[in-house]
């Protein structure tokens, strides 16, 4: 397999759209390499959403730093029929742009650029496909992820997502957005392999149909983990289950063994965690907690917490790593400026602002967020300019940010939310206004292109 | 990095969930290494759906011949706490079971097993996590196109959906999967250096608006193309675009040029296709097709080509590689026999049909399907069994299927569905039964664990 390309998805740098490479072949062949600003931004929320949370930055610079092409993807592409003069291109190519961006675990609002890049127009291009698949991803997961935070305050929250996740890079990197949005952990053991995210598990159905009782089940489990013991008592009947822990528990606590919580999986979840308090409270087991899991979302979680059921932490997996009620997000990565000139698409529905942009945010005396300004770039206003330099020219210019970072920069930010904006169904949108200069320049590129001032 | 594990997802053996290690070293512990049988199926349909379209095994089946753990991912797991016995043995771990599926592209229905694992019990609960995350996503994506492919007959369908597909394998597994089903190509280049499913583009808006006009930047991509010219003619106002392509293509034609198509992304496509046809058919351009794109979904399809949209080939994106009204499936994989004893499950909602099973399927005289029966294993009826073998001691029994055969399975099974599943709103279910046998083992499982009747 010497002569053919790396298939593995994640590094490939073939995983990309045909149009990358047919348009770099042709800005290749008319010389078109001046200087191109691109800017990823998200179009719109999706329903009963009030805001973003920017995430997977870290692996777009990644990305950017490793892209190159191989001899045998070069190859591969000269038997594909791009041209010789486009593949010495690609075999040369390096990111060698500057990138800005927002720090990953900042709160984003709509046509706010969450990154640009800078950089001469076949590279910026090329990398359009892989850099909206990481950010668009992680953002809608960590936004996601916030929502089930802010519906359950003090609760531990756990992603239990991997196996419904869209494929092994999905569920990796669910357990890192939803760890800066505030979870605990995530039930996915590379995510721990990789950045220490706490791997947490419980126990499975079949462990317990494996044996022949309820009983025997538990106390093999207990007996082999020592630590961590979480046993699962849906299996057949909870109430019985529950009971056969609270029998059980002294003879494991006679060996050192506690039994930190049980996991009810099905049924009614608020009934049956107050029947199973109610039975281990009885049974002297108030140490041990109640872990939840199932099918839910923050809908689910919001409930539970608002009828003040006993439970004391949640795993929350496919409705998270999927973001079931809206699995993607209206995201675009777009020309803003080639040559020094400003650029808009005008497309009916789909009209950009043009240059290059900074997002000033205001807070109150009290901390809270009050309101954005989107701005030229090289505008200064009153409170803090969300995007930051991270690489100039194809060099990073620090060391990834420590996912401790992030998270406290998530926590701060979902903590200094608007009230409006903290309710599953925002009673409100954020301001967001646009600065008289770049009002300005838009019109003054409708006129060069003779179109409609953008409304 | 020597010490640290594998952190590529796609490879990666620690992809997956912590309680799968943790009941091995529980399983280990014990001995408990006897046959184990495990079934995946799809519990129940998403809204809409009247049928699955199986795929993914191909890769499931990769993924248990390469499982194994390196010294350093093993040396990480011991830091990890789990015993040197576990390690042990997960040093060890080759996959030796039997593997049984249904082969790819077959339809399926709710509670019919896709796939049997029949392994050593801790071999057989450690794949869990990947071979779902495996199976789902190719079979949601893979039934979702075909829904594509039943609202556009004989048009031209391309999967366009790279860049927000969740990570960079479901953008990968999105092409296979629509490619099965009947798709014509995809815009995803990693899909053609692996399995040669036709790579298909066009060019972005982001082209035009970085030249100075729409005719230049057309003029610079034929010239760079010249095969396969597809013009996006979006950007700013597209009836003028279409009119300066008419006058460009006598130009282009003196070179050996032809214009393939122009591409619509924006807009009331409807009218804009029937204006675009307009004015290309009376420039004399009546061979050039019209590519339609744009948050696409099958309900869209249907509409356009129901409403004679003059409309070639549709790109569908983010609807697809999403599934987006639908973004899993309920499907598990559970255990059905250990030590040769029949289990079941019976959590409120989720219980499942014990033993090992075989579906056999009913074709009437005409060549549809009309109905299916759930048996045992051993059972023999009328019909064709769907259930092959594919591995037997860990080792397959034959060669990857091409996707080619694959593909035609699909669309003959597509082309068999009864009348009333080809509908996006299907109004009827496909009747499945289950044998009297079957129903009698489940009862079986029930008075052994003091449980009620299946219902």
């Amino acid at each position: 397999m010497n002569d053919a390309p790396r298939s593995d998805p994640s590094t490939s740098p073939l995983l990309l759209d045909l149009y990358q490479l047919t348009m770099f072949q042709a800005y290749v062949d008319q010389d078109m390499e001046q200087t191109a600003v691109f800017e990823f931004f998200v179009r719109r929320l999706p329903p009963r959403r009030g805001f973003l949370l920017a995430a997977g930055l870290e692996q777009v610079l990644s990305y950017l730093e490793d892209l190159r092409f191989t001899t045998a993807e070069i190859a591969w592409l000269e038997r594909r029929g791009f041209s010789r003069r486009c593949c010495g291109r690609l075999a040369r190519m390096r990111f060698t742009g500057d990138v800005h961006a927002v720090p990953e675990g900042t709160v984003m609002f709509p046509n706010e650029p969450l990154l640009r890049i800078v950089a001469p127009l076949p590279e910026a291009q090329l990398v359009e496909s892989r850099l909206i698949n990481l950010l668009h991803y992680q953002t809608m997961v960590a936004s996601k992820a916030a929502r089930c935070v802010l519906a359950a305050p003090g609760k531990t929250l756990i992603d239990f997502g991997m196996r419904r996740a869209h494929g092994a890079e999905a569920a990796l990197y669910a357990a890192r957005a939803a760890w800066i949005a505030g979870f605990h952990g995530s039930a996915t053991v590379l995510a721990e392999a990789r950045w220490d995210i706490p791997a947490s598990g419980t126990m499975a159905h079949s462990f317990v149909q494996a044996h022949e009782g309820e009983t025997e089940a538990f106390e093999h489990f207990a007996r082999s983990r020592r630590k961590g013991v979480v046993l699962l008592v849906d299996t057949y009947d909870t109430e019985a289950a529950v009971r056969k822990v609270v029998r059980l528990a002294p003879r494991l606590r006679a060996e050192g063994i506690a039994i930190d919580a049980v996991r009810l999986d099905s049924g009614d979840l608020l009934a049956l965690a107050r029947r199973t308090r109610s039975i281990l409270d009885e049974g002297g087991l108030q140490a041990t907690g109640i872990f939840a899991s199932g099918g839910l979302d923050e809908d689910q979680l919001r409930e539970l917490v608002g009828a003040g059921a006993p439970i004391d932490g949640f795993g929350v997996g496919t409705a998270l790593d999927t973001a079931a009620d809206a699995p993607y997000l209206d995201c675009a990565y777009k020309l803003q400026e080639y040559a020094g000139v400003p650029r808009r698409k005008r497309s009916a529905g789909k009209e950009t602002w043009p240059g290059r942009k900074q997002v000033y945010r205001r807070h109150d005396d009290g901390g809270q967020m009050c309101g954005d300004t989107l701005t030229l770039e090289e505008e200064v206003l009153a409170g803090d300019a969300l995007l930051r330099p991270w690489m100039a020219g194809g060099k990073r210019l620090q060391p990834p940010e420590s996912l401790a970072t992030i998270r406290e920069r998530a926590a701060a930010g979902i903590a200094s939310l608007p009230p409006a904006l903290r309710e599953l169904e925002p009673t409100d949108s954020y301001p967001v206004t646009v600065s008289p200069a770049l009002r300005a320049l838009a019109e003054e590129c409708d006129r060069r292109t003779g179109g409609a001032a953008f409304t």
